[in-house]
């Protein structure tokens, strides 16, 4: 560890910066995180850690001393010049960290065994709404995610950062349209699919989501697309009562989760 | 309006320059807007727009012509080269227009009178929350928002543009808190006061908000103060039930205000 890396073709530093390509991330099945925050909570979630890349400067601060601590293996540590560290980096101000995390592999049957809600996701695109409800579904006991394909990359940093932490308390499972639609054959009786639009004629407080529900919400600018409001059993929407299109997707996904948190008495069992 | 204006010492650029800066606008009661979604919302409701300022590519285009057909003096519309617009433009890729509005002085009396729904602001940090807190509050009908002394201020760019136009359909008051005391108490006994934090012994769902509501929201990372809290008639909290430290301010504000909204039967009167 004692060694600091500078120059950019360096190996580990050639497999770091492919990383922050989706595809490669995909292919590896692996992601990254930068700052101190989200490193601190990937280890309380026991999240696989695979390698860390940290400035000198950090490293011999407390936070550095507090991660060296925490890692198991002290090979995975490496220490990078300031400023190859900050061409690295997706930040305009890098904190000094970056870590390479191991996506895990969550299992359709582990997540529906038992679950009361499970949220899914249609074309979801700006990074920050994106974060912003998978933390509201962590918030509100949500047993899992199913981001269908379209939506923004999940592991993409802006994403993450949104989550503060959420990312790794909640199962996501990735599946384009056909898959998920077997999944609702097989799965549709155990669950109520609730759609989410303008075109629903019930308001979101008027069912009892007395069965597991699989709550649908859609593209910030165009909603839910039709073929999976077919597939719903019923459709929400949220009422708007003054002079405004439309709410914020993670504000409304928000509404909606808590109604379902109520009816099922989620607070107190 | 023929004159392409080229000088950086011109009276108007100057004029228009000094109102990116909050204490010009608070002084000369106007603020800026840049873009034409925007300013299409701004005409819509009826806003005072001062005056004009696009490039000659940005007039001759259809929503250049769109705009100089609904403003009422031609004498408002300037002007400016390219290169001097996005000197002066808060963005990265200014949109080719920018206006200037006036400020609507609403009152107290007004914004009280019949209101069912008034949202308090404690120290709302971040532009895109406050932006988004004031589209929810829009769409959830409040009657008005007090902004305490200490938020960010409404009617910077950031803010303006995640309020989605929003904020022209909503009465705004900016107070301290010994104004806003006073408030309470010589209207208290009409409102409802009702805090919002972790402290709360109350689940939000669990009120009936029969009376006229004042609902405190507060800062990002340390909520409502306590000066605030004391003087709530009570406090609710929403129950985070995974493992995350805290919900999105603006998602809590539309999960709290939609419970209002139910429980007085808005959407349907």
């Amino acid at each position: 560890m004692a060694v600091v890396i500078s120059s950019e073709s360096n190996e580990k530093v050639k497999n770091l910066r492919k990383l922050y390509h989706k595809r490669q991330r995909k292919k590896e099945g692996k992601f990254i995180l930068e700052g101190y925050r989200i490193i601190d909570e990937a280890f309380k979630a026991r999240a696989e850690i695979e390698s860390i890349f940290m400035t000198p400067e950090f490293a011999s601060g407390e936070e550095g001393r507090d991660i060296i601590g925490r890692i198991n293996n002290p090979e995975a540590v490496n220490l990078l010049e300031d400023k190859l560290l900050k061409k690295i980096s997706d930040t305009y101000t890098p904190q000094g960290i970056i870590a390479v995390v191991r996506e895990v592999n969550y299992n359709p049957e582990d997540m529906f065994r038992e679950a009361q809600i499970i949220l899914v996701l249609d074309r979801i695109q700006d990074p920050g709404n994106m974060g912003t409800i998978i933390r509201t579904a962590v918030a509100a006991g949500a047993d899992g995610i199913i981001s269908l394909k379209g939506c923004v990359d999940i592991y993409n940093l802006k994403v993450l950062r949104s989550t503060m932490g959420a990312i790794f308390n909640i199962p996501v499972l990735h599946m384009d349209l056909a898959e998920f639609k077997e999944v609702i054959i097989e799965k549709g009786r155990d669950f109520e699919v609730v759609g989410t639009g303008l075109s629903g004629n019930r308001y979101h407080y008027e069912p009892t989501y007395s069965k597991p529900v699989m709550l649908i919400i859609g593209n910030e600018a165009c909603g839910v697309r039709d073929d999976l409001l077919k597939l719903s059993d019923y459709i929400v929407k949220i009422p708007i009562i003054g002079r405004i299109d439309s709410l914020n997707v993670a504000v409304a996904t928000g509404i909606i989760l808590y109604r379902i948190v109520e009816e099922k008495n989620l607070a107190n069992g």
